[in-house]
């Protein structure tokens, strides 16, 4: 499979109206490792070199220690979208399942067995609803607000931040966090248990990439609007599409792409 | 808790002597969230809003929908690190627990239950052994020879890289990926698989941060130093320091950080 899927796209630089184009997005696809027919694990990965990631993953849980302890790994035959790998490991090898299986949270991980429970998800939350407009011009404001917004940034060079605004560009709340996905969680939260009103005009900034599972946890939070500082990944844009969320994503130095609905986004001279 | 800590930490920079400083590194704790008396996950993240975390959580799993259907979130007492906290939703909230626990690999997440789970892995895979020294001119030179085997980013800037290089700065190997986690299991594992002599006289170069979760899996793969374009953490600097790891930081523009077991990196003039 391929490492990247080109992707139509819209391009807005300051100064031109939006431009349709295309672009080249980061593969992201799930991988479920079977250990002797058993599920041990579903990773968010980038297609290629599978056997590799599944012999990685299970020396670092400490199941196997070298070469000899695996007999084979090899693309489950009846998973067309080669999203399963099969590992046969020597006899003499011992696995503790119930260990593996509980306290295994893969690393860039998503919680989801999969395009089945990617779908159920749809199901469950339902696309977002939401006439938001912004303009482009607040769009470009936010990064600056968001890099105001990061004290334990200035000191460390070493947290991410997540940011909720509402249509005229005011931070509603932004939070730090070393894992991008809790900073997520806790803006979020911030809302929720201060009993705001649903985010459902407002704009998601993240301060680095966008994967599937931002865009999921964006989902939940009825956030019409989600943009990155950085790149997204076809699955988050493939998401987006499907539950009618705006994606945006290199929104930096006066320029960004938008790859999913771009309605949202009022580009003057567009 | 503190969002950051400030620890000891060597800076180089070309043309200068090996200089003992302090440095500050964001914050890294692991985070127990319970429901209903129940652990339904793991997360590592930087303390401080921990209940906004846990009801974002709970929302993004499509467990709470409102402030309502949240009674009280509140620290577990009789945990003196402030690294649980319980969840008690009100009555009516029917949570699933299954489907939560085993579906849910929490964002950031490291597999491990807290600090007695860290120490457990610590004593599984014993500490590197290795006297390899690696000249401060050559781990200069593998930001740039990273940076020439990423295609992908290249194209989608959009993906993370790893890569194992040997003493002298010769790269074995480098893969690319979505999650950060993942480039470091495909390297270790194309060496597994390859069956090469263990990287125990070796450096993983990573493209972004360094957390706990890769000095980990570094540990497991027995590679003694452990470099980053960018920031560490301050949990990975303990659990390198613990196992004799040598981690470096900020490895850019001529100059780099080391945060644990300086000895292996040989500075001219130091």
């Amino acid at each position: 499979m391929p490492t990247s899927e080109r992707r139509q796209a819209w391009r807005f630089e300051t100064g031109s109206p939006l431009r349709e184009t295309g672009d080249d997005l980061a593969a992201e696809e799930p991988l479920e490792i079977r250990v002797r027919g058993r599920s041990v694990a579903i990773t968010m990965r980038t297609p290629g070199h599978d056997e590799e990631l599944a012999a990685g993953f299970l020396l670092t849980e400490g199941i196997i220690r070298a070469a000899d302890d695996v007999v084979r790994i090899e693309p489950c035959e009846s998973n067309e979208q080669d999203n399963v790998v099969n590992v046969t490991l020597a006899p003499e090898v011992s696995v503790d399942f119930e260990r593996l299986t509980r306290h295994v949270f893969t690393s860039s991980s998503c919680g989801l067995c999969g395009k089945a429970s990617i779908e159920a998800i749809r199901t469950q939350f339902g696309p977002v609803v939401s006439d938001a407009v912004v303009t482009a011009a607040t769009m470009l404001e936010l990064p600056g607000k968001l890099r105001a917004a990061q004290p334990t940034f200035d000191l460390t060079g070493g947290l991410h931040a997540a940011a909720v605004f509402d249509a005229a560009g005011e931070m509603v709340v932004s939070r730090e966090d070393v894992g991008r996905h809790n900073a997520v969680d806790k803006v979020l939260g911030y809302g929720l248990l201060g009993g705001l009103p649903p985010f459902d005009r407002h704009v998601l900034l993240v301060s680095g990439r966008v994967s599937f599972e931002i865009m999921l946890k964006a989902l939940a939070g009825r956030v019409p609007i989600v943009a990155a500082i950085s790149a997204a990944s076809n699955l988050a844009a493939q998401f987006a599409q499907d539950n009618d969320q705006t994606l945006v994503g290199f929104l930096r130095a006066g320029r960004m792409n938008i790859y999913a609905n771009p309605r949202r986004i009022e580009c003057a001279g567009g």
